[in-house]
C-alpha cells in the first residue's frame, strides 16, 4: 500500500506527520537534524529520502563515502564545501549531485535555516 | 566534481539551467513533462531524480511496475489513483511511497500545474 507523509510545515518551515525529527551529530555536524521522509519505516529497498535542516552557524557532517547524494534545496540558502577549497553556493530550487566519494560537507548562509532534501541509496 | 542544476523558476514554476523539458506520452500519460534533474546525464549509478509537471486536465502514465517511487509534492494540488479505486489527494510538501508492483497515476486537481520530484532508482 502507497505510504504518504502530509506535510505540515507553517510559514516556509518544513514538517510531516509520522516523521520525528532526529539530531545528528555525527563526524562533526552541528545544529543539523535529519528527517526520514522514505527509509527504513517504509522499507524502500532501492533509495531513502531525507530531509535536512541546518540551523544558521550549524553545519553537517564532513563525509567521504562510496554513496553518491541527490539533493534540492527547499529552504534558505548555503553552500556546499568540497576537496581542495572548492565551494559551490546553493539556494532554493538548486539541485547538486555530490559523486560517490567526493568529500563535502553543507553549511548555511544567512540567517534562515539551510533545508534540503537528500537523497540516498538504500544499500550504502 | 559536484554537479548543479541551478534553478530558475519564477511565480511558482520549476526550470533548471541545463534541463531541457520533455514532453512524456507513454500509456497514456497527457499533458505531462519530465525534467532529469540527476540520472544519465550525471551517470549516477543508484537513483535518478525527476521532476513531473502535469497541465490541468492532464494524468502521467497508468504505470505498474518492479521499481518503486519517492514523490514530494512542490507545485499545486492532484490525487494519486491506485488500484481498486483507491486514491490519495495530494498538495504541497506531501510525501508519497508507492511500492514495487502498485498501479498508480498522478492526475491534477484545479487549475494549476500539479508538480513533484519524482524519485526512481537506476536500475529498473
Amino acid at each position: 500500500m502507497a505510504t504518504v507523509h502530509r506535510y505540515k510545515g507553517k510559514d516556509g518551515s518544513y514538517d510531516w506527520d509520522g516523521v520525528i525529527p532526529d539530531s545528528y551529530a555525527l563526524r562533526g555536524a552541528k545544529g543539523s537534524t535529519v528527517r526520514y521522509l522514505i527509509g527504513p519505516a517504509e522499507k524502500s529497498p532501492n533509495f531513502e529520502i531525507r530531509y535536512f535542516e541546518v540551523e544558521p552557524g550549524g553545519q553537517t557532517s564532513l563525509d567521504f563515502h562510496a554513496h553518491d547524494h541527490g539533493v534540492v534545496v527547499v529552504r534558505g540558502k548555503g553552500k556546499v564545501l568540497l576537496a581542495q577549497g572548492e565551494e559551490i553556493s546553493l539556494s532554493f530550487g538548486d539541485v547538486l549531485y555530490i559523486r560517490p566519494y567526493e568529500m563535502h560537507r553543507l553549511v548555511p548562509i544567512g540567517d534562515e535555516p539551510f533545508g534540503f532534501i537528500c537523497v540516498v541509496p538504500a544499500k550504502r
